[in-house]
C-alpha cells in the first residue's frame, strides 16, 4: 500500500489530537511518506509525552503556536466539542493559503464552530473517517485502520475544488474511499447508522446496571446472548460521545423519536399477540441485513 | 473432547426439531458416543429429508409416534410456540420413566405448555442453551456451537433429581457450562440479556427502512459505523423470535418500559445539554464492558 513515488499531499501537516483517529492518521502518513512532515499536537502533556515514546510523529509540538507554524496542512482530531476552541488555538498560525480538515463525527456544527476561525486564503474541507475500534488513545491507533474503510467529504458550498482534492488525495492515500456529501446530510445518515445505535447501547448498559443484585450479576454472567454486542459499542470515549450527542442534537432526537414510536408499536404488538405484526418487523431486519451482505457492507 | 468412555447419558435420544441447535445437538451426542442411538424428527418433511442426506442422526423418523417409541429421552427443539404441540405430539410414545428436556429461549411458558402432556413417571427437566449464530436450520449446526457456552436449567420444584443430573450431564458433555435458575428468575434475565436487544436491533432496522431514498440507500452503504452490529442481531429466524417475545410478553414488557425511561432521560439530556448525565450514562456502559472483561464474558 505504500505510495512513495507520489508527491507528499503537504509539505507539513499538523496533526491536533493524538487519539485512536490521529495517531493512526500520524502513523500510516509517515509510514507511507504521504506527507513531508508530520507535527503533531494534542493539548494532553500526558499524550504529547507518550506520543513522543512511541515516535509516531517527526516532531511533537509543546503549543499550538509551534505546532501549527509552518504547516500547509491541519488535521483536527480533536472531541467536536472541542473543534471551536482548537481551530481558535492554531489556525491563526498556520502558513497563508493552507488546507484544514478534521474528522468528527458531526459535520454541521464543526463547520459551524471553525469556519469563523478560518485565516483570509486558507480553506476548511471537512471530513469524517468511518472508521474506529472500542479503544481510545495514542496506543490504540494503527496504520491499516482506514483500509476499506468509507471517509466522507462535506465540502463548503463553493469552496476551493483544489483543496477538496488534496483532502481527497490523502484519505485514499490513508487506505479510505472518499465519497462527497452534503454536510446536513451526513448528520441525518449518521444519527441513524452510528449515534442511535451508540445511544441505545449506553441505554441498555444503564437499565441493566440498575437492575438488583442477582438480576444484575445475572446479566453480566449471561451476557453472551446478545447483551455483549451491546456493550462492545457502549465500550467508546464518553467524552466524545457526549459531544457527538450535543453537536447533533436535532437529527439524533428526531431519529430516537421514529425509533420510539417503532418501538412502542412493536410493544403493542406484543401485548395483543399480534404475531403479522412481529414477523414483519423481524422480516425487515433480515432484508436490512441481507442487503448488507450483497453490498458487501457486512 | 471425546468421552466415549463414559456411559451414554441415555439408551435412545429423540431430537426434535432439526434447526441451528437441535441439529448441533445431534451432531455432537452422535460425534462422541454421549447417547446410545439419535432419532431425529421434524415436522417439516423437507427438514427431515435433508437430515438424512446430512446423516447427522442414526436414524429420520416420519411421524412422532415413530420418533417418540422407545426413547428413554427427548430434546424439544422446536420454537418456544410450537413446544405445547410437540409436548402433545411426542410425550405419550416415550418410554415409561423417559427425560423430557427442551432449549427453549423462555422456560415459564414451556413449562406451562409441556407439563400437562408429560406422562406419569416421565419427568421434565426444561434447559436452554445460551449458544448461536445468525443462521437456522440443519445445515447451520456444528459439533462445538456449546463448547464452553452456559447452559440454564430450571428444573421443576420437587422433580427428580436424577433426572436434572442426566441433563446436565449430557450438556456438559456437549462442551457447555450448567447452571441451575428458577424458571421466572431466567426469563427476566433473558429479557434482558437477550430479547430485549433483540427488540432493538429489529425496530431500528425497521426504523431505518423507513427513511426515504438517498437517505435509506446511504445508510445501507455507511453501516459500518454501529448500526451494522445491530443487523447482525437481527439476522435471526422470525418464528423463533415472534414466539420468544410473545412467550415471554410480561418480563420483556417490563424491561422496555424501564430501557425506554431511560432513553427518554438521555433525549432530554442532550435537548437541554445535561452533559454530566450523558457522561454518566457513558460511564456506566463502559463499567459494564470492563465488568464483562474481567469475568471473561466479552
Amino acid at each position: 500500500m505504500s505510495a512513495t513515488s507520489e508527491a507528499p499531499v503537504f509539505r507539513r501537516l499538523c496533526v491536533a489530537g493524538l487519539g485512536l483517529i490521529g495517531s493512526s492518521i500520524a502513523r500510516r502518513v509517515r509510514q507511507d511518506g504521504s506527507v513531508g512532515e508530520v507535527v503533531a499536537f494534542d493539548a494532553d502533556p500526558a499524550v504529547r509525552r507518550r506520543v513522543a515514546e512511541l515516535g509516531i510523529a517527526d516532531r511533537v509540538a509543546e503549543t499550538a503556536r509551534d505546532a501549527a507554524e509552518g504547516a500547509d496542512g491541519l488535521v483536527l482530531c480533536v472531541p467536536v466539542g472541542a473543534m471551536g476552541r482548537a481551530a481558535a488555538d492554531l489556525l491563526p498560525h498556520l502558513l497563508p493559503g493552507a488546507v484544514v480538515t478534521d474528522v468528527g463525527s458531526t459535520k454541521v456544527s464543526v463547520i459551524r464552530e471553525v469556519l469563523p476561525h478560518l485565516p483570509e486564503g486558507a480553506t476548511l474541507v471537512p471530513a469524517h473517517p468511518l472508521a474506529g475500534t472500542e479503544y481510545s488513545g495514542p496506543d490504540s491507533g494503527f496504520a491499516t485502520l482506514f483500509d476499506g474503510r468509507w471517509c466522507l467529504l462535506t465540502p463548503i458550498e463553493g469552496g476551493d475544488r483544489a483543496s477538496v482534492e488534496r483532502v481527497a488525495s490523502l484519505w485514499r492515500r490513508c487506505g479510505a474511499m472518499v465519497q462527497e456529501m452534503d454536510a446536513e446530510h451526513h448528520d441525518r445518515v449518521l444519527a441513524i447508522t452510528s449515534h442511535l445505535p451508540h445511544l441505545l447501547a449506553f441505554t441498555i448498559c444503564g437499565t441493566a446496571d440498575d437492575l438488583q443484585g442477582e438480576t444484575r450479576s445475572e446479566v453480566l454472567r449471561f451476557a453472551a446472548s446478545g447483551f455483549r454486542d451491546f456493550t462492545r459499542i457502549a465500550a467508546s470515549d464518553p467524552v466524545m460521545w457526549r459531544d457527538i450527542f450535543t453537536n447533533n442534537r436535532d437529527a439524533l432526537l428526531e431519529m430516537l423519536a421514529r425509533f420510539t414510536e417503532d418501538a412502542q408499536a412493536m410493544a403493542r404488538a406484543i401485548r395483543w399477540g399480534d404475531e403479522d405484526f412481529i414477523v414483519d418487523r423481524i422480516e425487515r431486519g433480515r432484508r436490512i441485513r441481507r442487503s448488507l451482505i450483497e453490498i458487501k457492507q457486512a
